[in-house]
């Protein structure tokens, strides 16, 4: 027995509490369009969007170190090499672009998000070396990386000493309260226990300090990320359209020697 | 005969002019990372990737009120819509974004970038008016709207005002040239003669004015809007992921109704 | 100390075992292309590309049956939906497949996945019964569903007799186990025990039979699942595109009422 | 003045012609999905759902011929290492396949239909050599390449003989009329003339004469390219999948000399 739709439903089903659109008016989060062109910079407007309501001054700031932080990382992340490929098939640079974005999953895009969540619960700790030493331990016994620390290439990520620094700063000010923050040096500090090189927070660990001290869920905090990165994404997805390349793979030539399947074989081979 | 492919043919084919990574390094168009963070806003990092150098304070601005401006237009624009459907269906942000984005083609992301095309195209007009007659002559024998002005549902598209008044601010200050506004007014003009109605300019005319005046090619602002628009679409898939809503279609419950093919028939009907 | 990246290292990085291609060449899985053009179906070539060997007749029969079944359920599945939604706006067919495809994640298209899993484990069960009580004592203490079983719309999913015939034939003929057949048949049992409507198979349970006995991996029935339901895709984005319908959002007209965020506010507001 | 949006009206914005749904019930096209399970073959299928009708015996072996001819050109497509790449990020087989299918755009997948929107209007020329002539005169006109003639790896490419004999076979017995075989065949003949290498068909031009003759939509004949890729993308993203490897880029290693852009400068560099 199905109940039929009716147009009251239709509308709850397209409901937000975003934009509130009538002919000729425009209000976002409640504010007239008009009045946010110009009163406000890209960064607040996209915390108006996400949260609900303008930031302070200091929030923004905050929020732009981290956004400003991780918009590239060169050619060879997959994202990049993708969108780069794909500006080169003949689609439009909002498909260079998506192509990117989507490969921002749990392991290309997800450290930060991973590392929110162990930071939005360790912030809680009563203990927090001891929970710290819990985390540890738990990821020890499953083989795990802690994610948000250490880099394949960088011995200390470039990133991390200006974000906890700008961290630091907004504690001092009152901004925020520091918790995440103290849980993330505790976590580089008994990551280093023990080891000739220490294991330093990476760019996923420091901006997942920023988004939690600014009280970002988890999740959204990989929508930020995102958000960042597109950046790069457009900028080498336009660097590769100005180029003029076409059809572009990640080789300049066939590689003749690079198979390793079964030989050369026939349909009706009753050998086969 | 297929020349070998060798490294330094792999390591050219990737070679960029936007990112140098070394070992603990990060540069950004030349400039080490950790000097940007803090130092440059999100807007002016974008500048900074996409055309090679920082952009002046009064550029940053403008490009920010464009890019203010375009973030949202509710859950009915067909990107918003699927991305905020994608969010139900057990993706992660990145995919809800890239749906999206995806879905900025030349349609329903394409009119600033058409827009802007034609504007520089007057902005070396030698007669102006003439030349402006003469594109609206050919739109009118093709039957075409003129992409960027008129909107199906605004009379006025709120957001045309404060962007004019940002462009002509810039004017006034020197920071940019003027011609593509003047374009664009005189298009607008024209466009209103003989009507009951004016057409407008929306918000692809008005933001085509800024990246015209700041000299971001036609293509590429159509990377600036989808960068833009991501926040709407980041917010919208959100609220949707908040709400914890699942495999969301367009309505509510089947439309029992909505089937206007062959009535049953049946596969060993001889009558088929 | 980074080791130089040799020529050697990238062929290896990019080696494959499905595609052997040289100049006037193309082996599939050692296959010459131009012997399997009209020797072997469509089904049995992705069967091929994706196993490494060509399947036997009744194999190819068996795993067609599901492809067959599940390549559309209608426009408001949101895959679909967004599909449609593309192609209104100015992208290829090849974006508005790309599209729906992209919305087939864990939730909307992971059920067949996640079903297959608990099939394969329950297959090797020494004692069928126990082990499924087991599984579906764990999903009640979770309050879950278990995947694979049960529809919000039909309460028989008319694709499940013929899809459980077509694996007990195959049983019959000795072409697979069953064991897969058996699991399913012992969960569906189970779960209609006291109650007054079953729980029957839907799509994705009696599909995931047929994945199984056929000896695909869990992750890779996804990827199956998505091959077929592209034909669906193909053909709404298809019928879409064929009417000439521009920027089709969910609803024909924006829904005024639809607001449900903080009433009307103004930056610079003291109160706010 | 914006008339309000009605139940009625929500219905007809989402009528199809394809699928029929009620409870217990799935028609496609007008059959009954439990018929046609077990008794079409997938490509039987996909023809419905793209057509409205089944075919008959013989187009369906057709048009199957096509769609196995194109699964794979190998990991160095864009669109193939697209999807491997998407398969080492932590995104489901869905995504890597979106991330494949998106990448063929109008340079990269386009060719086909734009060799079959030429074969389609010199189907029906009345002097077969002139109307060639006259699309050659154009192209060269233009410095453009003729779409599906032509490969810049294969001298001859595989897959076209087979494909002609498969047209020539259906021509005979009469299942198509062979106006689109004539005019590829025409077109190859004088792209020859002249020439020490001719230009034969590749594997759009080849395809394009399939469904050409099979009365397919030149836009359309880009979806069913699609469909069959996806094949390809499938098996290539599983092989990544199952290789294990995290966050493949293009290259094993960071490539340290491929940086082309300004020197290492300064946020504060006066010299800037």
């Amino acid at each position: 027995m199905t109940t039929p739709t009716t147009i009251d439903d239709v509308t709850a089903w397209w409901a937000t509490g975003i934009s509130d659109i009538e002919p000729g008016v425009i209000r976002l989060r409640g504010y007239p369009v008009e009045q946010l062109i110009g009163a406000v910079s890209f960064v607040d407007m996209a915390w108006l969007l996400l949260r609900g309501d303008l930031p302070t001054r200091e929030e923004s700031a905050l929020l732009e170190h981290a956004l400003v932080a991780a918009v590239d990382h060169g050619p060879q992340a997959p994202s990049i090499a993708a969108a780069r490929m794909a500006a080169t098939c003949g689609v439009g640079l909002n498909t260079a672009l998506a192509t990117g974005v989507g490969l921002l999953g749990d392991v290309h895009g997800g450290a930060g998000q991973q590392c929110l969540a162990i930071l939005d619960d360790l912030a809680g700790a009563d203990d927090l070396p001891a929970a710290v030493a819990d985390v540890l331990a738990d990821h020890r016994a499953r083989r795990a990386h802690v994610p948000g620390f250490g880099h394949r290439f960088h011995p200390v990520d470039p990133r991390r000493d200006p974000l906890v620094a700008s961290v630091d700063a907004a504690v001092d000010a009152g901004t925020v309260a520091g918790r995440h923050l103290g849980a993330a040096l505790e976590l580089e500090r008994q990551l280093a226990e023990g080891r000739s090189r220490p294991v330093p927070m990476n760019i996923d660990g420091a901006t997942a300090i920023v988004y939690g001290e600014l009280g970002f869920d988890p999740e959204l905090s990989r929508g930020l990320f995102c958000l960042s990165r597109s950046v790069g994404i457009l900028a080498h997805a336009w660097e590769e359209r100005s180029s003029g390349g076409r059809i572009k793979g990640p080789i300049p030539r066939p590689l003749l020697a690079a198979y390793t399947g079964p030989a050369e074989r026939f349909v009706c081979d009753p050998r086969a």
